[in-house]
């Protein structure tokens, strides 16, 4: 790769570090990849409403939330145009690359940023070097920033190469909360395509690794549980009311104790919590946000299932009422190992790939797995989740994660030539 | 009284109920105090600052949060010279009225609201009537704003009366977070009192009863506690990090079974929690605002040592770390019996009491505790901590908490009659 | 008291210490005091089912328990017209002393020990004295040894007294599981008392004190609770079956939450639980016992509603099932002021007693309240629940616990000396 | 299989279903394996002592335990010479064939029954049939009494066979609570084997499949905590003493919450729990047993390390002592794969055998891992644990537990076949 474009490529990755936004509210980020697909030329660009199934979303956030975001993008001087078609919730674009004839062939990469601030150590680099998160509380935490960066890394490499056929890369929203697989997956431009190569970046997986294909991202299910119950004066009337935050104690306690399942892995997590006026009021509201994951849909339908009653009976227990609502979902789906043979054998002749993993299992739960079913289970096509391989210094979701930018010209290469492959040896 | 005197004191109620503060930004709120003590022509006023000692405030916010409710006020056409004196969280006025040779007798009552929204239902009087709150998320809930209409009134009340010494009446910020009571014990104007009056309405006592005088209002302690783990991918690494929301949870459970006390009552109360960023994050910080009572000093201290106890060893059973803060602290302290007895007379005079209760015990705890003790400690005066009857539709930090303000004229006679007859035969 | 007495007093007490009988198994115990007051000769000696209303014991063990215990007492040599008469669960004697006209008195005390392991500590003066417990497992850790020898003890000094009128002494079984209480409360013999006074030593009122009445036994409810759900391999199937262990530690965890009350002292405790099989397998049936309390009849009742609820909620989050089961209980009753009057007076006068407190709340239930609520509320009559200061190294129901047998003496002669008042001066 | 050998594996398995022993106490059990080895005229019989390194037993029970079930099996006409050789927890038995030149083959059963009350419900067969347990409280409820029962069958199979080499059986105690393997791993016998065999029934795989070998069998440990606090009068005294109750209800709860690991498969259960003395007392100890298991080692000293912590902060959350204490561990061994594939290809020749399973992974842990580890990294051997499916109406660990004796003459055939195939054609 030329020293040029893989100095594009960091400034890519860095200028999005800097900018990140929570799922649905991907306003400046969705403009700034418009703004590169039309500098690279592409055929078609599906910009938020028009490249996803408006009805299939979900986890998205209220009015006041969207548009507090949309005025942010607004005010740092996002185009007009791109916010009328991405407002409400419909941030995400499709880009369209029409070279020849040949298979079609889909890159999905995601947006989003967690809910993180990030550290401020000198030791970690974006703060370091200057591109640290400019929108506190919010982090590029997971490393999608690189998967964005890589994508348009793709499509120029692309438009150097050989292939033949038509590409096309699905920069969805909302990954974290598993909002936005649905919908694109149901938004009509995955109909016709033959091949999907989805990605993700480290997963402690070094520089210098690919694995060629992920076998059993977990199904998750994303579950929010309101416990309300009645305030009362905690010095005056102690036995009054309903205790909303005794309630949600054992909701917790008994959450992360629901049995280990014979079939598999489960996982389950409270992630945020939030309640109660103050220390002399007895808390009439505690809200909750957990999620589930199996590594089987069924597994994680047991999990939701006994997470549902737990708080039902952790809600009795003190005389509350509780709703648990869904508020996502994902599927589990397989790495086809046809395709993750191609993609293994056209990784190791990538400069700078040391090793390649034809499979690995890892705990992580996707919505690709909606695309990917998408592909292999409704349109005839396959389907692979790969690991770019990166030097983390800690782990995803923490406040000093970092990927190691030399990775990224890894990833532009073992995807384009694995599409190139694709199109000239169909599998 | 007189029906003018009468809808005045309505007046003044609603609209100190239309404008609730919390502790320490009662800027609007003691700006009208001000300008009332102002018209009623009282010999000094003694505003913020000049009131209290400084360092003895507990529970003072942050700069950014009192400054939003100072913007606020300022907004609202709040005076200046008012907001200088009490800026930085320097709420509360102390008003002097000399009236020829006597006693010197106190009155203090409270300035501050709850957080808690104020309940739109139909039949919630000060919805209907429209005085209901005009800061959402806050709420006279306890009856603060009776307190301070009954003060104001006996001032004037005294001013037409035979009282012959000097009153001094105490408009204390932050009584509900236990904030304000002992910089206004020491700030110089009680050191002189021979008579101090507090007073509370309701209480579960109905509009024509008196109580004479609370015994054992419970010792309390308001202490906080962030629990600090270490975030992680939860579907990734769910054995990584240490989960403060487990350690929080824990905590709750264990807290709230904190043994009884054979020496008397306690409680305990976690009221308010927040924490963790997203469902798939191990909770790297969960802060929990929690408050503990006891019927002796010696019983919250037993009350707050097993909590902190409880808290360190949940962090240790997650991995997390947790220092439990003591945000403030009030003692016991009991209404002098010779006081109560003069009260318990002079209310059976007062038109419209038709019952009193010489003493009662109620849980609840107040600051004003260190008022009472410094004068009847400290100064070799009397105190007693009156409770005016008043019928409340809901308990007292409820949505729907509201006064009859039929009592607010008792409260008024019991005070200023008991104040003349202190000035004529003291106790 | 003549040395004698004395001596003979400490020898009955470490007699009875030496075997401790569980409640409704007070075998021995019961055939020891009729021999006594056979040797005494009372004029009527109402032994086992003549002195009880047989349906209205609580907590009555079953059948083979009950026969291990008589056979144990069989093989010490118990004689067989005893065993008959107490067979079954029907423990307890009534002396009746008739000594000329006057009013009805009545003595009660309790006979059973606790399932405790006494100390076999050099510093444990039954272990250096040799009369520590025989029977290993149970002990006389409340004193109710002591009771039985006052009683004794006052029969005997009645006799050498002034008394004139009828003297009823009642031995009550299982006291300490409130089974007893209302079985004796109904029997008939208590139907014509007109006073009626009942004891416990120490209580931490040391030796030389008496407490004249105690005021608020708390009531009390025994409840067991056994949670049922289905076993399954521990390592194959770990979601399978309920886990009736998940279910008990969830019930413990918030039975002990249960939110204090703000009409006054409640009490809970777990102080048994046994179940499950081995530890690869999920739990199938795990029970507790545990008490509730409450400063009144209602707020017990509060307590043994809120464990029932928090009882089922438990089971139902772990799906299993339950039906919690009150095994006994007791009301609250108060000592009559003008009896605890004349009990104060004639205390002063005892010699050896030091300080008389005329009444004191202690955090104790007994259901000997069945006894004295029959005798005020049914009958007219007037009850007294006393406290013989003693001093005990340890607390009550601690393996360490002792009394100091020269408050043996302080307790006969408070107890006769006032039976003497009571049949000349009737209050 | 003859009509009659048939036969007498039904009448041998139904001997051993009707008098289960727990491990380390199966005298009765070992006694009559003695004698059948006898009957069979194997040429050594290693009994007890001789069977095992004595040093290297875990979780054997105390004198008293011991000598009971010793006692019991005297009674029960066990010969003296047996008993001597088996007492103080030394029971099993090593039979040694010596069959000509060849390969040393092994095969490994199993003697213990586990804690649980057999059913009597009239479709239980063993009930309905007249075998079920006549020891009350104990049961084979994991198909140990056919284990043994093949593994008697085997060698009579085999002396009818063409085997050459020989054949060592050992059966081993204390399985189920991970006692005896290591003890019999390092006796001795098993230093010279080259192959050896074990295997278990069921698994929830039916009659008529074969898994030729277990991959995978979860390391585990078996751990005790007894948690001491001090004991108080719950009424008088409930702040008093340390709440072990408290303290391990806290610890199961959080113990069952033990996170996840992303490295594979964990399992956490108590399974087991007793103490304190009385509902009214606090109570002084508990004790539980717990397990974990991992899939591997490094699982489960995860999983023991964190409850470990979990059994510590428990205790100083209420103020009590605890130590965690390891009864007994076992690694994890896996089945050769060149044996598997030689086990799966005999098994498809067997006389109703209908599906032969390659490997499995199940969630058992099994200390067999102790003489497979001994057999495969020590001595350069092979070993494989397999499956003989069975029909069982419930799980294993349940009282409704059954095998389909249909399966024993499979097991037989499997067993035997393996061995004359191994000693022809070693692998």
């Amino acid at each position: 790769m030329a020293y040029e474009v893989r100095n594009r490529l960091h400034e890519l990755r860095r200028a999005f570090h800097r900018h990140p936004e929570p799922g649905w509210r991907e306003f400046r980020t969705t403009a700034r990849v418009v703004e590169e697909l039309e500098r690279l030329g592409v055929d078609e660009i599906a910009v938020g409403r028009e490249s996803m199934a408006t009805d299939a979303r979900m986890a998205v956030p209220d009015e006041d939330e969207l548009d507090s975001w949309l005025e942010r993008a607004r005010e740092a001087g996002v185009r007009e145009d791109i916010l009328e078609r991405t407002a409400g919730g419909h941030t995400g674009v499709v880009g369209v690359l029409e070279q020849g004839e040949g298979p079609t062939v889909a890159l999905r990469v995601d947006l989003d940023a967690i809910s993180m601030t990030e550290s401020t150590a000198d030791d970690h680099r974006p703060a370091a070097e200057g591109f640290r998160s400019e929108h506190d509380g919010y982090m590029h935490a997971c490393g999608h920033d690189a998967h964005i960066a890589m994508a348009l890394g793709t499509i120029e490499a692309i438009q150097g190469s050989d292939f033949s056929g038509t590409l096309k890369v699905f920069f969805q929203p909302a990954e974290e909360i598993s909002g936005g697989g649905k919908a694109m997956a149901e938004g009509g431009y995955l109909d016709d395509v033959d091949y999907l190569l989805a990605l993700h970046v480290g997963l402690d997986y070094p520089t210098g690794e690919i694995v060629a294909g992920v076998e059993k991202p977990l199904a998750m299910a994303h579950v929010t549980a309101t416990f309300e119950g009645a305030s009362a004066h905690a010095g005056k009337a102690p036995n009054e009311g309903g205790n909303a935050m005794q309630a949600a104690a054992t909701a917790i306690q008994n959450a992360y104790a629901i049995p280990r399942h014979s079939d598999g892995m489960t996982r389950i997590n409270v992630g945020h919590i939030e309640g109660g006026t103050a220390s002399n009021v007895i808390a009439e509201e505690i809200t909750m946000e957990a999620e589930v994951r199996g590594e089987t849909t069924g597994l994680m339908e047991y999990m939701r299932t006994e997470l549902e009653r737990v708080c039902y009976a952790a809600a009795e227990m003190h005389d509350c009422d509780v709703t648990p609502r869904v508020i996502s979902e994902s599927p589990r789906a397989d790495s086809h190992p046809a395709l993750c043979d191609l993609i293994e054998r056209t990784a190791r002749g990538v400069d700078g790939v040391e090793r390649v993993v034809p499979t690995a299992e890892v705990g992580v739960s996707e919505d690709v797995t909606y695309l990917m079913n998408r592909v292999q289970d409704g349109g005839g096509g396959l389907a692979s989740y790969l690991i770019v391989g990166t030097d983390h210094p800690t782990s995803h979701h923490t406040p000093t994660f970092d990927v190691d930018e030399a990775s990224l010209g890894h990833g532009v290469d073992v995807l384009a030539e694995t599409a190139v492959e694709l199109s000239q040896r169909p599998v």
